[in-house]
């Protein structure tokens, strides 16, 4: 069995969400949209899905996984099914279910992080709405990155299995969402995250475990690993850093 | 067995995605927030969960749901928690899948709605970010507004089981998130929505179908059912919109 992951071909994006948890639980995937049109991949492959030639389930905008019948989108909830499904989620049920509330929030905060280069609209271009920009990043490297990774820290520091994962006692797709959201804002507010990392060192040694973990690492100096780049959700503009 | 929502009681917010599944569903819970303190009720009862008084599975941001020692955030998450245990969702495997990728698909939907009139940021008021709202507002009418809905009338149209409901043959939470962010489209886009309603006849129809669904309508005329306004998600300022 294996899965097909659609998503962009340019950079990480939303699509390295469950790209990590593929990879992670070392199970088979395609990066379909990213093979050639004579495998089967492409561009083409892609939007034949988001235009309804494949069947009724249309999903709105990649990310999107295809199991079988099975047509799951947004890269928070397709993180979820592959986590749960291949030993990336917790056991219990009650941390199984707050794993999603992570995951579903990280998703919001990457939300975020894209708007503070298009705060006024995904149909323009950010030179278009670069003063715009330098107002809304202010406000994100001030008040909401500070916010959310609190949020982790204090979620790390309350964890009754310990500081070493979100929430249960062993890594899960909330993890990699964590540490992926994390290397997405040191890409992107690199003189931000230098001033303020010292005040998270739980989320710190956490991104450093993944970073380290078997497979990840090994994804992690694979060509599949795509770089961040500025026309991804992190873009690295100078002018929206600051201390 | 009683749930207990929290949501900010000002509005129907995000909350009103859940709240409509639990109204539609007719099971038992509690708003606790708009609860007197006397009942346990108030901010303070929901604060404490946001401060981790209430133990280690802290949600970032209301609504969330407390059921026994789950602590379920999240609004679509929610709603598509409450919907799959409440006979609110569809029956096979891969509608069920799907409907949660609507409902999250939804939810995005309605953080652009928010930010059309928060684009700089969450924290500054909008009479401070008027000029850059005027700008989003454009593209969030004139695009986004088009995207969207053309999405779910093309999922209306395509779904083998007939154009009743978004995915199966059953009312779901998906149905129910359509119909409260249709309802606040025209709320906060009166002008706008008029002159395109005539676009998607499906959707006016479902709409129209979950008004009259008799829980529905019965929760809609009681004084549980909040009305729209302008410190809310979706909030009609004449300004920001346009035919």
């Amino acid at each position: 069995m294996s899965y097909d992951l659609y998503y962009w071909p340019m950079g990480p994006g939303r699509g390295e969400y469950p790209r990590l948890v593929l990879e992670a639980a070392e199970v088979a995937y395609r990066d379909v949209a990213r093979l050639a049109e004579s495998e089967g991949g492409g561009m083409k492959a892609m939007t034949a899905f988001l235009s309804g030639e494949r069947g009724p389930l249309i999903p709105f905008a990649p990310p999107f996984l295809i199991d079988g019948d099975l047509v799951i989108s947004q890269a928070a909830e397709t993180s979820a099914y592959l986590g749960e499904k291949h030993g990336l989620a917790p056991l219990r049920e009650a941390d199984r279910q707050f794993a999603r509330s992570i995951a579903f929030t990280t998703a919001d905060l990457v939300a975020e992080a894209h708007d503070v280069h298009h705060p006024v609209g995904t149909g323009l271009y950010y030179e278009d709405q670069k003063s715009e920009s330098k107002r809304r990043a202010e406000g994100f490297r001030n008040e909401r990155i500070p916010k959310f990774l609190g949020w982790y820290e204090k979620l790390l520091s309350n964890n009754p299995e310990g500081p070493d994962f979100l929430v249960g006692d062993r890594l899960t797709y909330a993890d990699l969402g964590l540490f992926q959201t994390w290397l997405g804002l040191e890409y992107a507010f690199p003189r931000r995250m230098a001033n303020i990392a010292g005040d998270y060192p739980k989320i710190r040694s956490l991104v450093e475990r993944v970073s380290r973990h078997e497979a990840v690492a090994a994804y992690l100096a694979s060509e599949r690993r795509l770089p961040f780049n500025e026309s991804g959700i992190f873009r690295h503009y100078p002018e929206l850093d600051a201390e």
